[in-house]
Formats: C-alpha cells, sequence, structure tokens
C-alpha cells in the first residue's frame, strides 16, 4: 500500500502549472467552449479547458444560467444527423459507422465536460457547476436534460470502483472534520466540542467515501455508535454523560446517521456501497460484533398523520407505534413503493423493519417530523440479498413478527397517497 | 497531502470481501451479464458484478472469443429502437424523453461494462479484457465495434484529471521496478544493475502516470537523462563507465525512453500529458535546465531506405544525414502526415525538429530500424503550442534551420509512400 | 521518503502487546524497579519494564513522592565504590576497569529508567514522570538530583538529531491542534475559530518539533506572520478583519508566538534549533522573505519599572521607548546577563534588538508584564553566529542604532538587579 | 497513524542546510572537537557539529586512527577531577555538587558525541565512526575504552523504545532490498531472482528493525517460512520449484535466518526483542499459526568435532545426531554457557532444544561449520519467560525429551573447551 498512499500524494501538486493571465480572459466562455470542443490534440484542448474552468469561476449566476442554456440549447444532438448515422450503420455496420453514430448520438456538451476535466482541479469544478445547475435551473426542462447528461458522466467517473472509504475520527484532518459539522444532515453538530463526543470516544466510528481526485471533499459519511443493545433513543446515544462502552464489550452498530455531502452529486448514489463496507469493514474489525442496525426517523410520518387527522399526542404510546408500524409497511407511495423515503432507501438496500420506538427522537425536529418515532432498520448479511429481490420484485417489506403484529390487529385498508 | 495519500491508501484493502464459492460458477457468464445489465439496484448489481469477474478470470481463449461476440452482437444497439426514441425525443424534448433515447443510444454493453467496474479490482481486469479483445479479435470487424465502446469508456475512466504523475526511483517498491524493466519499450533494460545505472545517479530521473485504483501498474513512462549539452549518441548517453552530471551543473534534460505500459489502454494517449507535465515538474525543480529534447529513433527510416533502393552505409555521413532530414520534412502518409510515427508523436506535440545524428544507435534494432540515424526533438514550451497548431492545419513540420538546409539543395519533391 | 514515513506508522502499532493482568500488581512498585535493576536479559527487562509503567500510572501523589524518594536515595551512587572504581581504574587503565567505573558513576535509577523505556509508549510516561517530579519535589534538594539524572537522559534521547521538524496547518489533524490550543502560551487562543485564523491565511505559518516515539506530542511549536513590512502590533498581527497578505507579496516573517509543550522537558532546549530550521525553509520555500524578525513581550519590564518607581503612563510614549530600550541594554542580572528572559533567550540565539513599539500589545497581561512594549529581534543569518559570540563571550547586547540612541543621552548607569 | 508517518517523513529533509564550504576545512579536526566541547550554547555547537562531521568524512584510516586516539586519550576523564568532585559532593550533596561530579566522570568525548548528533545525518555517520574504531582499533586497548563510550551511548539511542518494526516484502523500495540481498549472514541471497523468492510468495515474510533517523538502513532482519510443519532442511524450505503453502493453510512460523546489519551496533542487542515482536504480530495476523520455530545452524558444533577427533562422515546419521545433542546440551565454555554461540542467543531468549536434523544444510559453510546438522528452537510464548529465568539462573539447558534422550544413554561427561 506503500506505493499507492506514496503515489497518491502528488495528484494535487501539479507543479509549476499556475498559469500567466491569458488574453482569453476577454474572450466569452461560449467561444471557448467552442474551441475546446473543436480542439484537435491533447495540448490545445488541456490549455482551453484551464482557461474555461478559470472563466467558469468568475461568472455571475445570470451569466451561469446563460451559460448552462448555451450548453443545453447550442451544444445539443441533432435528430436529424443521428438518423443519418443510425441508417449509415445498419445499412454497413463498421467500426466506422459505429463510432460515427456515437458521435452524432451524443451532445457535443459530453466531449466539452470530459475536456474539461482533462484542466487540474476541474473535477471538483464541474461538481460545482452541476449544483449550481439545479440550483439555477430546476424549473427549466431544457437545463434538466443537460443535467442529464452531467449525470450520466458522474455516475461513470464516481463509480463505485474510484471510491475510497476512510474511517472519519478525531486524528483526522481539520478541514475535513468542519466539512463533516458542515454536511450532517440528520442530527445536527453543533460545535467542536459536539464533534469529538463523535469521533473520539472508543464506541464511536465515522466513515466516509472519498474520490481520489477531490481529496479534502467527502461525498457521503455515515456515523456509527457500537453498544450492548440495539439503542432505542437519538437523545440517550448521543448524551453528553453516557457511559462509554469498551469495543471488546459491545455487541451492536448503530448506523445512527448518513449523510450526503455534494449537492452536484445528486442521484448519483453512495448509501448502499458505504453501508454494505462499513459492515464488512466492522465484521472483520470488531467480530464480535453480532448485529447491524440503523436508528432511523420516519420523515413522512408527522405528514402522513396529519393527512389522516391523527393526533400525535392524543393516541399514548401504543396506538402511536401501532400507527408509526402501519405507515410503515402499508402506507405506500403510487408506483406502490413505501411512503416513507428513509423506509425505501433502507428497504431497498435488502434491510428489514425490526423494531420501532416511541420518544425516541425528542429534538423539535423529530417531534415535528417523524412525531418522535423512530425505526431500527435491521442490516442481516444473510438475508441482505433475498429481502432486497424480493422488495424489488413485490414491494413486500420484511419487518419482523413483532411489527407485523403491530398492524395487523383490525387494521383497515389504507387507501395509497399520492407520491411524493 | 496527508489526508489524500492517507485516504487512498485503503482503495484495495477492501476488506472482508473475500467472497465464498457460489453456485453462480455453473451458471454461463452470459446468463450473468444479462442478470447484471437487467439489475435494479446497486446491491444486486455488485454482487453479479463480483461473479461476473471471477468467472471472466476462469475463461480460455476460445470462450473469451464466444464471450466478446455475445457483447457485440446479443447486446448491440437496435437501430429500431433508437429512431424511435430519437423522435420520440424530436417531438416532445423532455428530461425523461430524453434519458429515454440516451439509453437506446447505448448499447448495453457500455452499462454491463460500467457495472463490472464496481468490483473491487475490476479495472485492471476490465483492461485485460480490453488486452483480450484486441489480442483476439483484430480480425472480426464485429469485435471492434466492442472496442470502440471499450476505449469509449476508458478515454473518460483515465482522463488526464485522474491521472498521478510519481516519480520513479532507486527507491520505489520493487514490484513497481520489475515492471519498469518489463514494459521498457525502446532501449531494453537487460538488468537490475542496468535498471539501477538509469535511476540511481543524480543526473538521472524517471516518471510515470498511474491510476489511483491500479496503484501496481504504470501506464506510461518517460527515462530522463540530465547533461551539460544535448546528447547526440544513446550508447554514450547509457554508456557504464560515464561520468556522472550533478544535478546543479546540468542544462539539458533529455528524454531518451517513453514507453506504453498497458495493450488495453492502446489509443488513449497519455505522452503528450506527460511530457507535458515533465517539464513543468522538471523546471521547478531544477531552474536551470534550459533544454528539453529527446533523443528519438526513426524507426520508419530503414524501411523507408528500402524502398528508395538507398543503401545505408554506402552513402557517407553527410548523405545519410541529409536523408533522414528529408524523410522527416518531407516523407509524408497518404494523408499529408509524417510518415514517421514517432516523427508525428512528437510534432503533434508541438515539438520541432532540433537535430539528427548519424551513428547515433549502433544497436542492432536501431541499425536496422532506423540505420543508426538519431533525432533531437526540442520541446520549447513558448512556442509548443503555435508549433503545434500549424503542425495540425497544415502538417507543417518545424525544423531547425540546420536540417531545413540539409534537404533543401536539389531535392527533389518525394512522392508520398502507402499509410503505415 | 516513502521508506520512512512508511517505516514509522508502526511505531505504536506493537500489535499483540496487551497484556493480561499479572500478579506483580499486588507486588510494590520499588521491589519491580529492584527486579529490573537486576534483570540480566533483555526479557526478563522488558517485561518488568511493562509491569512497573502500569503500576506507575496507578500511583496517587504521594505514593509517587515516595517513589521519587526511593530512586533518589536507595538507587543513588555510592561514593565508596566509585574511589574504588577509579583507582582501579588509575591503577590498570582497561576497557573492564574503565567499564566499572562507568558503572560505579552512575546512580542505579539511570539505568532503570533506560531499560524502562523498553516498555511499548515508555518514554511519553517518563516525560510525564518527570513532570510530577518538577511538580512535587521542587521544594526537596534530593529530588533535584533525581531530576539531574531526567535531565541527562533526556538531553540525550531528545537531542536535535531525533527530533522532526513540521509544519502545523488547518489540514493537522484535530488531536494535535487541540494541543497547539492548550499551550499556546504566549497569546491564548480562544477558540478553534481563533486557531484557524491562524493557521488557515496564507499568510500565517506554524511549524513544530516532534520525537517519533511521541508523535501526537508537540514539544515546541512557534506561529508565523507573513508581512509586508516589520510588525509593530501584536492585536494589529491578529486582528479579525485583517488583510490576507499573499505569500508572494510578503518580504518579511514575523515569529510572534514560541511555547514549549512539555512540562517534562523542562531544560531541554529546542527554541535555537527550531527557529533556525525554520528561517531555514522559510527561507527555500519562499525567497522573496528578506526580514526574519520576531514580536516578543518583555515579560520584566513592568517589574523593572516598579522597581525604578517609574510609572508606566505618567512618562508619554518617547520616554516610555527610552526606558524600554535603557531596560533592553543595560538591565543585567547579577551573571552579567540581559535582565529580560525573552531578551536573553534571542539575544544568546544571536538575534539582535531591532526595533521597540510602544502600545505594542495592549492586552492585560502585555500591559502589566511588559506596560504594552513589544520587541522586534532580528534574526539576520549572515551576523548570527558572530553576535552570539560576542554574546557569549563579553554579554554584548547587539541594537539597531535607532535603538541605541535611545538610551544614550545623558543615560546614568543603572545597578543591576538581582537575578531572576 | 497519519500525523506519524506523515510527521516523519521529514526527518532528513532538513532543507536549506546544504553549507556552503567553510575555511574550516583547513583546521584540524581536533581544533574543532575541542571548540564543540567547549560551545558555549545550542546554535555554535551545531554549526561546529556539522563542520566536524564533514571534516571526518574526509579522513583516511591512518587520519582517523589519529582521531580516535586524541578522542580516547585527550578527551579522557581525570582520576583527579572525579575524586575531587564524589568528596565535594560527598560532602554536600546537592544539585550542584551532584552535577558537577556527573560532568566529571563522564569523559569529556562523551558530550562530544552527543553533541555531534546535533548535525544532520550525523548518527549514521556516528555508527560508521564506531564501526571505523572497531576495524582499526580492536588490537589497541586504549581504543576499546573509547568503544565502551560509544556502545554506552548507543545503547541509550538505539533503545528498544525508539526501535520500529517494519515487513520487508517485494513492495519494499529496491534501495532497502539491495541492503537485505547484501547483509544477509546466514543464507547467501544471490541474486535478485532469490532475493523475490524468499519476499514475494504469500508462505514468506521478512521482517526488519529500523530506527527514525537512519530509515535507510535495517538494524537487524528476520526471515520467516510459513509451513504446514516443522521444517528440517534448509535446502528444501528454499527449494526453486516447491509447492507454497496458502497462509490459511500454514500452522507452523519457521525463523530460518537473522542478520545483523550495522557492524557500528555490535554488541547493541537487538534479536531478542525482535523475535519476541514478531511472533506477538504473526500471532494477530494469522491467528492458526501454533508452533514458532527456527531452524538455525550450529556454527560451533564442527570444530568441536574436529576437537574430539571425531569424523563427521563416518559415524552414520544416528550417531551424528546424537552427537549433536550432546554438543548442544552439554558442551559448555568456560563461563559454563553452551559453547554454541547460536544456541547462547536462543537460549538465552528463552526458547528451548525442539529438534535436530541432519543432511538439514548441505551447503558447503552448512557442512563446514555445522557437519550438515541443524536444529529447531522452539519460541513457546507461555515458557519463554520460565526458560529463560532458569538458563540464566543455572545455565540449564531447556530440551525436548526426544533431543535429552539421544545424549542420555551412556554418555561420558565431557570435559569443556576454552571459550570462543
Amino acid at each position: 500500500m506503500t506505493m499507492l498512499s506514496g503515489l497518491l500524494a502528488t495528484i494535487f501538486e501539479r507543479r509549476g502549472e499556475r498559469r500567466a493571465p491569458t488574453n482569453k480572459r476577454a474572450q466569452d466562455i461560449e467561444d471557448i467552449a467552442r474551441d475546446l470542443v473543436a480542439a484537435p490534440g491533447d495540448g490545445a484542448a488541456q490549455s482551453l479547458a484551464e482557461d474555461m474552468i478559470e472563466r467558469y469561476r468568475e461568472l455571475d449566476d445570470a451569466a451561469k444560467l446563460r451559460f448552462f442554456r448555451f450548453l443545453a440549447v447550442t451544444l445539443n444532438i441533432s435528430p436529424q444527423a443521428i438518423r443519418h448515422a443510425i441508417n449509415a450503420y445498419e445499412e454497413s455496420p463498421s467500426r466506422e459507422s459505429y463510432e460515427a453514430f456515437m458521435r452524432a448520438s451524443e451532445p457535443a456538451r459530453q466531449e466539452l465536460i470530459r475536456r474539461l476535466n482533462q484542466a487540474p482541479g476541474a473535477t471538483e469544478v464541474l461538481v460545482g457547476m452541476r449544483a449550481d445547475l439545479l440550483r439555477l435551473g430546476r424549473m427549466d426542462p431544457r437545463l434538466m436534460i443537460l443535467d442529464s447528461d452531467f449525470r450520466h458522466l458522474f455516475a461513470s467517473w464516481f463509480n463505485r470502483g474510484f471510491l475510497v472509504l476512510r474511517p472519519i475520527s478525531w486524528e483526522s484532518p481539520a478541514h475535513i472534520l468542519e466539512k463533516i459539522i458542515a454536511y450532517e444532515a440528520v442530527h445536527a453538530i453543533d460545535s467542536w466540542h459536539d464533534l469529538r463526543r463523535r469521533l473520539e470516544p472508543e464506541d464511536r466510528r465515522c466513515f466516509a467515501f472519498f474520490h481520489p481526485v477531490m481529496p479534502n471533499e467527502p461525498l457521503i459519511f455515515i456515523e456509527v455508535a457500537l453498544t450492548q443493545s440495539v439503542a432505542t433513543s437519538i437523545q440517550s446515544l448521543l448524551a453528553d454523560g453516557r457511559t462509554v462502552v469498551s469495543s471488546e464489550a459491545s455487541d451492536t452498530a448503530v448506523f445512527y446517521s448518513i449523510s450526503n455531502c455534494q449537492a452536484g452529486l445528486a442521484g448519483i448514489s453512495f448509501g448502499h456501497s458505504l453501508i454494505k463496507q462499513v459492515v464488512a469493514d466492522l465484521s472483520v474489525d470488531l467480530p464480535q460484533l453480532k448485529t447491524f442496525v440503523t436508528l432511523s426517523p420516519m420523515p413522512g410520518f408527522g405528514a402522513w398523520l396529519d393527512t389522516k387527522h391523527l393526533e400525535r399526542d392524543g393516541e399514548g404510546c401504543a396506538a402511536l407505534r401501532s400507527l408509526a408500524a402501519t405507515y410503515l409497511l402499508h402506507a405506500k407511495d403510487s408506483a406502490g413503493r413505501p411512503l416513507d423515503p428513509v423506509a425505501r432507501f433502507h428497504l431497498g438496500n435488502g434491510a428489514e423493519v425490526h423494531d420501532l420506538h416511541v420518544d425516541a427522537d425528542t429534538s423539535p425536529t423529530g417531534l415535528h417530523r417523524s412525531a418522535g418515532v423512530m425505526v431500527n432498520y435491521l442490516y442481516d448479511a444473510p438475508n441482505m440479498k433475498r429481502n432486497q429481490e424480493r422488495f424489488t420484485a413485490s414491494g413486500d417489506v420484511m419487518a419482523a413478527d413483532r411489527i407485523r403484529s403491530l398492524c395487523s390487529v383490525g387494521e383497515p385498508v389504507l387507501e395509497t397517497v399520492g407520491a411524493r
């Protein structure tokens, strides 16, 4: 591994590349883009890519939007050319006619984005470019077509095979840790002290995926608590004065928070691979761990209760638990999938509903969105593949009997509600 | 950089992934491929990808060829579906119709290859798969269509933005160094002692590009000698008892060997970026370097002389030099490009013909292929971009006056010979 | 460097060494110490060392004090044995008689401490042991004899040749950074935000010495500001809204804080080597830096003014500046050295008094101890050796003319005051 | 660990320290040594240390010998001063009188060596200096006194607590591997190919101790074969076409070669700690390993047989085995220790004689020195401490019954032979 770690230390150290200011600045970014698409060789392309990256950084939102429209409209595919190329290929299939079709069927902007990526640090800028696009262009269907191209390329570049899982600890660099603080999306980290409590004790773990060309930017991270039984309340799990469990004494790993970090990578899914890898790594490091569960919110439950005109507090614990089970197992969207987005994610990964806890998240957000209820999804390696196949094929929600029985007695069939 | 080097140390350390033998072994690789293309979620896909990678490793050449044909024919594009999708898009352009067209226009094998890449270590296997394809399928036009897909994907994955330049030295890991010995394609390295002579003295340098997911496989490397003037003979440059020049005293960097390492990455061009980066890095490290030149063979010169029925030895030094200049500047292929492949490469990078040397490579290969002549191509940063543009636009070969004058007097116009 | 960084990654990873609890716990630490001194071979010694380190950790202050007395008294030298051994050596000098004398002249506790150091992590514990000794035993002259042994050994172990200079940045591990916050002794760092302001901007630098066996414990660190002229006020230098100077534009490096970190290494001097190394490194990295100065307090000035019955505020700027110059250049301790401890340190390193600034530190501590005055000591490489020799030989304080002239007019000879 | 590996990467990177040639060159090394001993502060000392290191490198053997005599004689202890200081201390024990005695009792050359060590790279030069001393001065008893000082300081600097164990593999840097080839002292490595056979297969391991300030110089290394039962022949163990055992299938670790690398560290013992650490690490990594044994030569056996006028070949297998057992268990030196040096080492570590093999080393050296016989010494963790104590206390050689019985029948008492 010495070789690898050494060799990568230079990724961003491309020295001697600080470029003299060029008169390209005066040139419109669209002109540079046209030149770059047309550039004959690698040399010209790389230099234009650097110009264009630099130019993009200077654009304001209005100019970015103009630029995105240029990409979407001017560098679009030509149906006419495509039909011509596919006919030619069909008539006489050959390497040449096939490649001619490939070129015709792919909009020039895809090649533009690939060529841009030759500039040092370009990948991060391109991810930011897509974040800009999603921020500015959501309402414009033409721009969402451009977004499809970004997504197509990023799915290839950020393929699981290129990602690296790294533990995040109190010994990690501060500039990474401040991003963990900033990106935590489930249970906010309110200070360095709070962060430390989640990283330093021996019964806490954190892992993140990175891409080699963006070593300072986590893509997704997961926070884990090692416990002696399945956790039932997020506030207890994170309590300040709690007793630390020694690594050896723990038997359960609780995944209590998963956060995506990059707006520009929306729709590129890392969560399944992350959990799979973390379960595998923890199993090797701590062979005494027997149970891998989440402690998850039910962010659609509150709204669902409102829709049903059910009162959250008036029901009593048992009733609320029963409603929660019903919601998880039976409330479906128009496509027949679970209404709850977190449930869709974990069930889609092959997890099963293991338990439900009332008063498990008493934070304002927890009460508002999940009516204070939290779920344990169980990741049980031997069953995951089968669970996943059944869930994908039939929409069947795998659940422990104790949960299943909660909603079995006299439960009326629930009409499905609108897709979210 | 600490973060990066650390984080990458785990790329191949995906632990806990040693997989139990599955009954998939019995299953045909084509069946697995079909399942993988159809897999609904990441989980199923990753597991199938691992199966399929394992299965591929066990195939013999005949089975590989069958498998390639399956990819080329069965997982091919459907003109019918493409026409349908492009019409639908034209009629009603939207994200959905655009993505439907993208899916239709891309053969299923491309998605298959991307999904395969999720398995640990898959990239290296896929590069090997393409090497197999080029070895076994060169004669079959259908398979060369499949090769276009590989090349398309690899151009994206092995984009300059993802590559890492690393110095190779006598302190590099032995398992990398033995690959340098094996892959050296220009002036063979015949022992560890010979290798050491090229790496350890302070007037020698070596650099290679790596991709983070293949840390043990150089993609391309370049060998450099630091000298006090432009080198004129490869045997002198590599002589055993030569005097070592102190780094401070050198004024010239001589690139005397560039070798591509991966048959499976044929056609993905790294050479230009490599030279550009090495010139930039050396300029920073050794600011006293004033001249960057190659000492290159003319591998087409011998054959060209034969074609012309010119004798190599009978001509005398001056005559041979003049013929060499003529060959370099005026012998063109049917596309109007220089007949010599090495000349095409360096001139295409923006270098210029700086000097020619007779009796410069007296090895059997040197005498046979280049008639003993070697060329210095000059990489002069301020002129490279302009040179490249002129060469690309008009085919003009930039050359020093001393070379130009060699072929100017009474030189008959040379008929172009067939493309190589 | 790959080899080194790799090889050291394992220093604290001595695996498989978690030791079963032994019945040694019941044994008195003095008994273990006696066994360890007498242990015949490495194996027995290492195991006893581990026992004893563990035992020491469990002692309370009273037991530590008893243990220190045991070391000081029982494991002391024997004048009788020494006289015997030196006589024998004088009579018949040989390797044997010389080594016998060496053994006799060294108290057994020194060998004990060396043997203790074989246990994993022992060095850090031993440094802590000396910190305990200095805390608990200052008043007991016998224990200060024991301290001489610690200091003798530590001077050898923490020799400059074994230390490593490392930049501290916002990319450093959080567990190191929290120690920087804790150990800053000159201008307190009050939050992570404050720390970040001192590390992240491109015109700030920080460096620390580490010892390889204590990789998580800085020994001493220095904070540097890059500026466009010599800084004249610590509050301006650290102001929140200040303009950041680009690295290229800076011409001066200002050392504004040096902090020793380890109480147990008191008297082992690192400051001179640290400044020397940082000046050398910055000169290479930023060749445009022309001036290396400190911005230092005068921590004895306030007390000196009080002794003289001079009022701090009543004097006016010019008068205070003149008094400060007089204090720096002429106030001496009984040994003839400058009265001010910070002056002694920098002048002893070969620096010279470059300038003085009134109202330069308006913090409560700055006003109280230094009457708000700060000094620039200039580190001018070509003169440092000569300055140092003159200062050591004659006590001459090198100072700029502007400072010298401040105290030249009608200055009465100052009586020296008691040594501090 | 990131912090550590990072921080150490700079040990030898002390930049800006390339020193201008000084006129000190003309000065005699003895003068510089005197100045260095007398230097008042760290600054002067470090600069003189650098001068002196440089000067030493230029000395020829005769000059080195003169210099060693100067150290031995001129910078020696003064019995007169020592008696004076110990009397003063006895009369009035205090920190001051104690430190005065410490200074008097230590020869000035020890402080000189410590100060020399402040120069960059000095430790390696000092180790080389002692190697020179042992090479040139063995016959001069005064110089052997100087050697005692080196050894005393090196024992402290190369304390186990400062050493780092590192695996050596085919992925290790070539410049380290060539030292492994050079330093192998037991079973010579005759080529890179031979080295590779000992490092690359999965049933081979190699480990070395390093000191952080000499990262390119192994101090000692050990070669290990993983096998399925105790190895009985070195030639079989190293045979070219042998079947590789998978790591999982192995149950035994065979230590078949241990080599010290640094002549200048003679007498500083690393072997015991090395074996202890390697046993511990392998036990963690490969928990299925049940047996840890050596396959060792008996380098004194041949000579002993000669002394006894016993013929090696004439005896037959059984007889030779019996003689070997007798030699190991009963042949003692004048101090009552085993005559065989390898036996002394392993028995002193707490190992026991496990088995003996005839025709186990058929190399010329093996036949000559060990009469072809090899020994397995067993490292059995639970018994090692007890074995070691018994061996140290009584000289009892622990041996398996099968070995003990070999020499029990009718064995005459052997007269001890002279110490080696």
